[in-house]
């Protein structure tokens, strides 16, 4: 076989075999196939598409490029979630306690998660600023804290799909990143290597996602349902808003306080109401519950405290120091605030999501560039979200960072983001629609 | 400027401007953008394509990405002919001398050629057989002896165009060689730089040429005419059939008889008739003679001897052994020699001319990978061409080899190049069309 026949045939339209797919997929990871070759196929891929059966393959073919992840020695369903990314989107972190406090002994969450770059935060970086806590758990102490505790969060293990490492580097340089069947093996090969049964994907719409439209964000949920049925897994899409950042906070910090807050009933509505969403089609997508049932246990351990004894649990398990959950003023703080205020009466009709994601960077919140540090304590506090009225002169936003041209910065691009009208804008819904192996289901 | 935003353009099926082909030109040649995003670009390039005006600009580049040949010191007008590449197409060594025959003093022929790869043989490597042969002179000492003899012929010199080594080079391994634009910016920006004001395209189609219809060679051809007319230069392309070897002999020194006997008069009757249509073409070209004016000067020369003693005169002057003008006998010979013979009794229905061509290269006439060595005296001899009746066991074609396991090899690919049937196939043209900037005439 020679990568050339494949690159042609692609070329021409024609669909790869697994044997093809296989080989290439190998052959790069072992640094046979040149980058040259790679990229002119990337290319090939996409500008004539791929079959739902070839993105499976390839998928297939990238997950088994690494280590899989066996989660065979956990008595019970295992559950992981997906987002693809948002300004503000916690919900990971409070979801994760919740799955494992709603149905203790038979529901388990091992979850592995990436870090933060460009307007995105990640979830490692999120819990890292809990001061102690271990995101890098050796396989054996991981899976006995999600046997024990029912739940683990830690960071991508090193061997975890290089594929997916290596063609993401090169489709980064080569502009083929935006492509759907590459888009959907990347997420899934990670997901299934990942391990778990059950998969919920939250695909982000609108100014601060990768997918700017309902339609495509839809293409790519049915693309990673597909594969992850075609693998013998139970997975589901959520088409959510990210047209507006999701809760009050941005900042790892910042956004762990508002997830104690949250699981102590004191949280933001939209942050709440996503969490229980989440949760609950997570454990119906386990078998055990009807939907009734799985959304009455995922508001229960919110109401009764469980879900955050769960945090406390895992936090105490991950060696994280535990007081920062009854009191998160423990928690890393800025040094500097500045408060943002509103430019003129009326109404905040359109938050550019994607240029607050950019801005908490700039204040010290996340990475720009992959060799940048991060400072858990910068980010962002909004006072005033999207269809908010404002009064000219009213606070709308504080900024924390530790460097004062940093601040300047952010605070810049941070007032550059918001726009405003006149009137009351629509009201946009938090969730557009569900996609599962039966259809797309429209909220 | 970032090669990331062109390739994003291209992909998107944008048009690139002048600053930006300059900028992957150079930037390529220069070895500052990488082979994976040049790769990425010329896949993007392949599926969608360039403008007219697109691709003249990437031949200007290509041309400027090295010495341009000055012909300024040519007193009168410069022409040249290019082949696409065709199987026993020997009618540069034919079309050079006869052009400096007619009509010295004022049509100069300062050509630069190349070397023969796959089943397409070289005019370097065909003039090489005449021992003593000079295919690498100075500048200087081809521009005198063009200025003296009125012709010259050379090997292309090390930094002729360096940017199309790199692309092609890289095309070739990534599945990108067969695409209109990328095709004729590779062959005008050699032509270009070569520097004569007029040059005449043998756009070669059928089963020895790389275009294998009619309408697709008129595509290059057209595109090929466009960029030379947008350069100022005079262009014309004739659209020529190669679905048959063309004359008899195939391999180098082979190629060189028979083009000395078609200066005595005693070639085949199709290399006799395609020379004189390409020289005088090449004449008319020039605008200093009406065709019949042109193409009675092409048949006198070869009429009167004055082509032949232009050869010799060329010959002559580039230091090769002029005896082998009077005595073909002296050029190389192989030791080996054995005849296929016809299976049946019949007609040539078809012959697989790209196969005669590899069969020559197998039996050492020609280079299989850019490593091979040539062996001048190797190739084939046909006996009986398309549509030529044959009787079973009648020979149709001799081998000439100096290696038996080569011999063995050259000669079952040979067989199998020929196909046979009851009756007398139709008779087809030599010349299918020809293109200028005033449009496309059917033959």
């Amino acid at each position: 076989m020679r990568m050339y026949d494949i690159i042609e045939k692609k070329r021409d339209g024609g669909a790869l075999s697994d044997a093809e797919i296989g080989f290439f997929v190998d052959g790069y990871t072992s640094g046979r196939i040149p980058d040259y070759q790679a990229s002119a196929l990337l290319m090939a891929i996409y500008l004539r598409g791929m079959t739902p059966e070839e993105t499976r393959l390839l998928t297939m073919h990238m997950m088994n490029s690494g280590d899989v992840m066996d989660l065979s020695s956990i008595p019970g369903a295992t559950v992981d979630k997906h987002s693809t990314g948002g300004v503000g989107d916690k919900t990971s972190l409070a979801v994760v306690p919740m799955l494992a406090a709603m149905d203790p002994g038979h529901t388990f969450v091992a979850k592995m998660t990436g870090r933060g770059l460009g307007h995105t935060g990640g979830t490692v970086d999120k819990l890292e600023s809990i001061p102690g806590f271990d995101t890098a758990l050796t396989d054996d102490a991981f899976l006995s804290c999600v046997r024990e505790h029912g739940a683990s969060i830690i960071g991508q293990t090193g061997n975890l799909v290089p594929a997916d490492k290596l063609i993401y580097a090169l489709r980064d340089v080569t502009a083929t990143v935006s492509c759907i069947p590459l888009i959907a093996s990347s997420i899934m090969s990670k997901k299934l290597a990942a391990g778990s049964g059950c998969i919920l994907l939250d695909v982000k719409v609108g100014s601060g996602a990768f997918m700017k439209t309902v339609p495509e964000a839809i293409e790519l949920a049915q693309a990673m349902v597909e594969i992850g049925e075609g693998m013998g897994r139970r997975v589901k899409a959520l088409i959510t808003n990210m047209d507006r950042p999701l809760g009050r906070n941005i900042g790892n910090a910042l956004e762990v306080a508002e997830v104690i807050e949250t699981l102590q009933r004191r949280g933001p509505a939209d942050l709440t109401h996503e969490a229980i969403m989440l949760a609950s089609d997570l454990l119906e997508l386990t078998g055990r519950f009807d939907h009734n049932e799985a959304e009455a246990r995922a508001r229960r351990v919110v109401e009764d405290g469980s879900a955050l004894a769960k945090l406390k649990e895992i936090v105490a398990a991950q060696g994280g120091d535990v007081r920062v959950i009854d009191d998160p003023s423990l928690l890393p703080q800025a040094s500097l605030h500045e408060t943002l205020c509103a430019p003129c009466t009326g109404f905040v009709a359109h938050i550019d999501t994607e240029r607050v994601g950019v801005a908490s960077a700039e204040l010290g919140g996340g990475r720009l560039t992959l060799n940048d540090e991060i400072d858990h304590s910068c980010g962002i506090t909004l006072l005033k979200n999207y269809g908010d009225p404002v009064e000219c002169g009213e606070p709308i936003a504080v900024a924390h960072a530790n460097d004062a041209s940093k601040l300047t910065c952010g605070l810049a691009t941070l007032a550059g983001a918001y726009t405003y009208g006149p009137k009351e804008p629509p009201v946009e819904p938090l969730l557009y629609a569900s996609v599962t192996a039966a259809g797309v289901a429209y909220a």
